[in-house]
């Protein structure tokens, strides 16, 4: 614990709404992507995760609700700014963008509305990384960072790094030849690059961000994930070892979508309603990224843009009677109940059952990719995800814990809700 | 272990389509009243249900989903049948029933309409014990069990059972006085007696159903539910010692439902819809039970009569837009998404978030009786309960558990669906 003692106590700073005054130890914050709590939960009681039940027993254990639709972007876009998907502008990882009319990824700091935590702490003089597994999201959240002196690189790409653009550039030096994305080394990298950077020195208040291909791969009882909870315990033991004041989320839970013979079990939203009420209609599936072995963009969200002239009333109590959908929103009320902005979705917003995944037609996803069946998120059911604290929680974030606590105030909690 | 070889193997039993084939051991099935699993996740981190963490382990811990609205008849009804509420006719603790026009408590067995899993096995040669702590499901779940040589008492008159009633009259010579019903020992005793039918060769095939008292009043990780889960764990172990094969869920998860000053969040639904829209709305709330000191009859499911005339629509859409509210259906879509049975429900049903309740008018519910803050559920966000199995699952079963399983399939997993 000797370097707790020598790092200076910062400055606290202010950013969308909320004064951070983050403790005098190294902070990092880690988003376990698609950690649904039953991985935890199975890896606890398998005794693969010491370390974390032993933070969990000593901090804080329980769950907190991430921004819907619970997808990647939308949930590292909240969390790196503490701020709901109204305010970041990232209400999926793919839109219709109503500037242009086209479909794209949300993979581009343009669209991020709100200015991130990263940028203000360094600018606020701590020591700032952010590493994340996908460079999806590289660019887009180091929007002020690598000027203040920050950090930001992938594991995907961390052999790729030059100062200008990364802030760093002897990645491979320090933590070794960058892992392929399709593995569980390319999550283990990120915690693997954040605690080597913690101990030399070089970070002290850090978002690592992982990724879900292995959630979308492998129920919590797979040997496969198992070890790979353990690889993620040894990685948080050695960041507890270097005296950090550790917080960790997910950016959404994980569910099996499969028909009781191991089939995707997807509705087809868009043929559906072409069959149904003649042609015109657009789904638009939030979850589509360029990673299209985790889940071929299957979700458990998708937005509907609905043709001039339909009924639209009609349209919605016809697609909220199909077996699966569980909630059919309108513009207007999807974007007030999801906290999402009005125009970066369709007329309808669509959320299926704990089971089921929504697609737009047959031909528009390859299941070929799916290695095994189908595990997605994106929905209500997969809204609810941990948050564990390394330190007991305040009084007053204890009250914040009781109530609705949401991943996005993970920062918040983490740096002034412990007594570190 | 010695007592499992002196078991014999019972017949096989079919009720409600589904054949039972219990093992040649003590079958236990445990419904711990409003065990969200945060309950169970922060009571293991904090090393207080070693037995549990063990059984989980080397068995299987798990997410399923219960009945909506997440309530204590409508689950209990469904697990003690292998069935769902458009099966089982109980469909709230409370409705209006439509034979007569008025409000009535559903603890009666004149409402069951599904034969239950006890009498069967039963019936089947088993040994059968039913506990509960509240009274209230006694006789509900009864019928059928002590002709067939059943037991059947309550932790809260377990002072006044007879033999032609219960099946047992030394309740108090086997486990002690009777403890009061505000208090975790209502719960702790049910377990006890379990065990003590078990060590005394008297059951084989129980069904322990505790009280939600504690879990309405504290959360996961005050002393007192932790004090109360270890309790629970202690028994827990007692039955493992004896042979058992047990299973636990629970009825309905629990979230507290306070504003940031801590008092109850509550939306007065009928008052707001009689200011709104001029008078004659009804709401029932389907929580209301005998047990007040609980929740104040303040859950997160209500349903709505609405006055001949009223504009349906208008009513739905205005309903939705309250802050809080999540879900609005119809007669009809609720009863299919919540598999409920139309006529016993009223024309709208509304569901609430996380952190808010609904209620009937500020007169309705008595707040005094609350003790601390409001702890509640109904809804969604209570609607995913843990599944915890003593040995592990055979194939057929993991694949049933990695779709969506539901709370009252214990018994199946527990009987039909581990390596026992």
């Amino acid at each position: 614990m000797s370097l707790t003692t020598t790092l200076r106590t910062t400055t606290p700073f202010a950013v969308n709404g909320v004064t951070y005054r983050p403790p005098a130890r190294p902070v990092v914050v880690i988003c376990i992507d698609g950690c649904a709590d039953e991985y935890l939960s199975v890896s606890i009681v398998k005794g693969r995760m010491p370390h974390v039940a032993r933070l969990a027993g000593q901090g804080y254990r329980g769950l907190v609700r991430s921004a819907l639709p619970s997808f990647t972007n939308v949930n590292n876009a909240a969390i790196v700014t503490g701020t709901p998907p109204r305010v970041t502008g990232i209400c999926g990882n793919y839109f219709l963008d109503p500037a242009t009319g086209k479909e794209v990824m949300t993979n581009s700091s343009k669209f991020l509305r709100a200015r991130t935590i990263l940028a203000s702490a360094a600018e606020a003089g701590r020591k700032v990384a952010f590493i994340t597994a996908k460079d999806k999201l590289r660019e887009l959240f180091s929007v002020g960072l690598i000027e203040h002196g920050g950090i930001a690189f992938s594991a995907e790409k961390s052999d790729q790094v030059t100062l200008a653009e990364h802030g760093i550039n002897d990645t491979v030096k320090l933590v070794g030849q960058a892992p392929p994305i399709y593995s569980a080394d390319a999550s283990l990298y990120v915690l693997r690059a954040g605690a080597a950077l913690v101990a030399a020195g070089r970070s002290d208040f850090l978002y690592l961000s992982l990724t879900d291909y292995m959630q979308h791969k492998f129920a919590p009882e797979a040997a496969a994930s198992l070890d790979f909870y353990e690889g993620i315990n040894r990685e948080v033991g050695r960041l507890l070892e270097l005296g950090a004041v550790v917080g960790i989320t997910a950016d959404h839970g994980m569910n099996a979508k499969n028909t009781p013979d191991g089939k995707p079990n997807v509705i087809y939203l868009e043929s559906e309603l072409n069959v149904q009420f003649g042609g015109g209609f657009r789904v638009i599936c939030p979850i589509t990224d360029p990673y299209v072995v985790h889940h071929g963009a299957l979700g458990s969200a998708v937005t509907v843009y609905v043709p001039k002239g339909a009924d639209l009333d009609a349209v919605a109590r016809w697609t909220l009677d199909r077996e699966g959908v569980t909630e059919v929103h309108t513009r207007e009320t999807a974007a007030r109940k999801l906290e999402l902005i009005p125009d970066m979705i369709g007329d309808l917003y669509v959320l299926s059952g704990r089971d089921v995944a929504l697609g737009k037609t047959p031909g528009d996803h390859d299941l070929s990719q799916l290695e095994g069946g189908l595990r997605s998120h994106g929905g209500r059911y997969e809204e609810m995800v941990p948050m564990v604290l390394s330190e007991p929680l305040t009084d007053a974030y204890a009250a914040k814990a009781a109530g609705d606590p949401r991943n996005f105030h993970i920062f918040d909690f983490t740096c002034n809700g412990v007594r570190a």
